[in-house]
């Protein structure tokens, strides 16, 4: 791959106390970053390939901590609808009807429209994951995979064995670029023998749980029907937090719990758009903060956003905040940036490989096209990024060390045809 | 101009009963609508230009209700303050400084950014409103002005003549696209007597009035100690709605209020990012639209959003008052999509001209392509269009008949220039 050398108008490193840059080069040297700063202090080693993208602003990719990819394939389906109508009456029953294929032909859609809008790493949880790692492997985007877990009995069983199968064989594969984990899916469908059964696995296989938790209202009271507790506790009381945990929504979180799972080391990952579409609640957010909890984005599927567009998480998470809070300087533009890339990094385990732009980390980067009339003009680019772009003002990404995105083209695939084969797999599932 | 006729994927008329049209067309004859209707019905005379848009979707331009078009100029420069030290410490002593050619300049980059999106007509409440209407003019855009007034004595008398001035000059001009209101700030900065001489000249000289209300908690307390009545009841006194009224924001509106403005006809133009973005609060959009109120959307300006979108504010205001609600059947697709079109063209007095697609109305439409991985797969073009579209999908953008926006290109202007000339003003004025 060789040395690759941009020359940009603004830098964002995301590393720790590192301003903006302004006129600045990154350097990248095969998979990783090997130097920033100044345009005027680069050294050009012969042989070195020199992209001018002098209107442009270099940042870290972008890190969607909770999604199911292929879920694309419901989008615009169901909307409008309560809960519990759209769970049982629209997605479950299309979700038994998905075959391998299907998945595979919406994870491609879902990784198009992340990568077009600056995502380079995603942690799905889904199912028929061999084919979801298929296409992680092929398009050249990161991934954190894990097959979700519910139920009981024999078929819950299978379904862990699924998941292990899964966590082995796809753990480090495609270059480093998947690593995987265990995805239980929620208090409410993973009674306690069976998550039990699921924390031992995690522990024997080194696995991490990726969990929905405290996402409805109606889940506490379920929980606490079911178990006379609320959902942390009874996910404790099976030790599921003896294990690194990624926790999904964490909308009716108390303090109790925000400062319990803040000593735990637990990562949340803030849904902002899925929690307001399904009138979930507002999670608290800026307590998580204060009480050093790390909190990183997710898009959730899109059946219930409808995107997969971060910079949209981004935004939505910095002003719903702020009103919910009666303070317009709680979740500044930077803090909503560190949950957007280098928190995403920390909730994943991958810290030390991705989330900044620092000498020895991989080379995942996206670059924006600050030449717009409403990116104009650029007198903050940190709060430009996260109050006025969008996932649209991406050019190119770069995952690893490779082009995936060059000039707003997706490199490894022939778009339009994923666009038809998906809109095809949508319009056959609602026909069987 | 001829006649054009229009062949696309999908057609929203957002006229009253009539569902999304598939595979339909539209017949433009100069500047106004002639016919919409399924593609095969279609009767193609000699002569006629014919667009093949198979991949796209038509709807009506996108009509903002409020904004300060020239505030573009302040984006990103001062975010995450509090209200107080946001306007006095950032944005007023700025204002004191802008002189007319740096609103031109202004607003010429708001109108590009405008018509990107989608956004055909808007609503500007602002000063140098010359410079606004020369904008205007130019760029082929459709707007209702009003020059901002507050203050009191001879100054506020001062700016009274400008308004009125404006009023009569270009009220009808630039071929009909350009109406004029009267902008008396807010309760708070307009004291009676000069409430009163607005309200008459709004009277005289048939001018609607353009007003915030209720924006912030702290209004509520300073019309309070000042009059010992709520905003709307000190309005009222002074004769603001025996007048027609464009009444911005709203959020803190009660219930008695609600039902007296919707008795009174009043439109409230609603801010979403904005009042999020300035934790000013959460508008009772649902209990209005229960009580028959008219609501349409605005941006504010963008130094409180940033961005003049509305293809963001649809979706933020039906996610907002979805979780306000905690109710995810509130502010549809439907309805949202109604707010950014027809509520708007009523809400700005222009119903009989813009707002659907619909035979004699002025051809006011944009164009949004649906070939993306995003916009994937089509299920729902109502849903789609609120929940996963974006202004960035804006494809074409046709205003009285004229294409302003082909192949997301500006024709009037030279895009590069306009945003040269606006960022070179903004470093100018930080400087003075």
């Amino acid at each position: 791959m060789g040395t690759i050398l941009i020359h940009c108008q603004w830098l964002i490193s995301m590393a720790e106390g590192q301003a903006p840059i302004h006129d600045a080069y990154l350097k990248i040297v095969d998979d990783k970053i090997a130097e920033v700063g100044q345009w005027q202090e680069a050294m050009i080693e012969p042989g070195a390939e020199v992209i001018e993208a002098q209107d442009k602003l270099v940042m870290p990719g972008l890190i969607n901590t909770h999604t199911h990819a292929a879920m694309v394939l419901f989008r615009s389906l169901a909307d409008d609808l309560a809960l519990d109508s759209w769970l049982k009456e629209k997605i479950w029953p299309l979700e038994e009807k998905l075959t391998p294929e299907d998945v595979y032909a919406g994870t491609r859609l879902a990784i198009c429209e992340m990568l077009r809008s600056g995502i380079t790493t995603f942690a799905d949880m889904y199912f028929f994951m061999d084919e979801v790692a298929r296409a992680v492997e092929e398009s050249g985007i990161r991934a954190v995979l894990a097959r979700g877990l519910l139920g009981a009995g024999p078929e819950a069983e299978k379904k862990l064995e699924e998941a292990i199968e899964t966590g082995k064989k796809w753990k480090g594969k495609a270059e480093g670029r998947i690593t995987t984990m265990l995805g239980p899916h929620a208090p409410y469908t993973v009674p306690p023998e069976f998550l039990r059964q699921v924390v031992a696995a995690s522990r024997h296989y080194q696995l991490p749980l990726h969990i929905h938790v405290a996402e409805t209202r109606n889940e506490l009271e379920e929980i606490s029907k079911e178990y006379s507790k609320r959902p942390v506790a009874y996910l404790a009381e099976h030790g599921v937090f003896s294990r690194p945990v990624l926790l999904a929504h964490g909308v009716w979180l108390d303090e109790g719990e925000i400062s319990f799972l803040s000593r735990q080391k637990v990562a949340v990952a803030h849904n902002p758009a899925s929690n307001l579409k399904l009138a979930s609640g507002i999670a608290p957010v800026a307590k998580m903060l204060q009480e050093g909890l790390l909190v990183s984005l997710g898009t959730d599927g899109a059946a219930s956003n409808n995107r997969l567009d971060l910079f949209a998480e981004m935004r939505l998470a910095s002003l719903l905040h702020k009103v919910a809070n009666q303070d317009p300087t709680v979740l500044s533009a930077e803090t909503a940036l560190k949950m957007g890339t280098i928190n995403g990094a920390h909730a994943l385990g991958l810290a030390e490989q991705i989330g900044s732009l620092e000498p020895e980390k991989k080379a995942d980067l996206i670059m924006i096209d600050l030449n717009q009339s409403h990116l104009t003009p650029c007198l903050n680019p940190v709060s430009l990024l996260v109050y006025a772009a969008r996932g649209s003002d991406v050019t190119d990404v770069m995952v690893n060390g490779e082009w995936l995105v060059q000039a707003g083209k997706i490199t490894k695939w022939d778009e339009s045809e994923v666009i038809k084969a998906a809109a095809r797999t949508a319009a056959d599932l609602l026909k069987r």
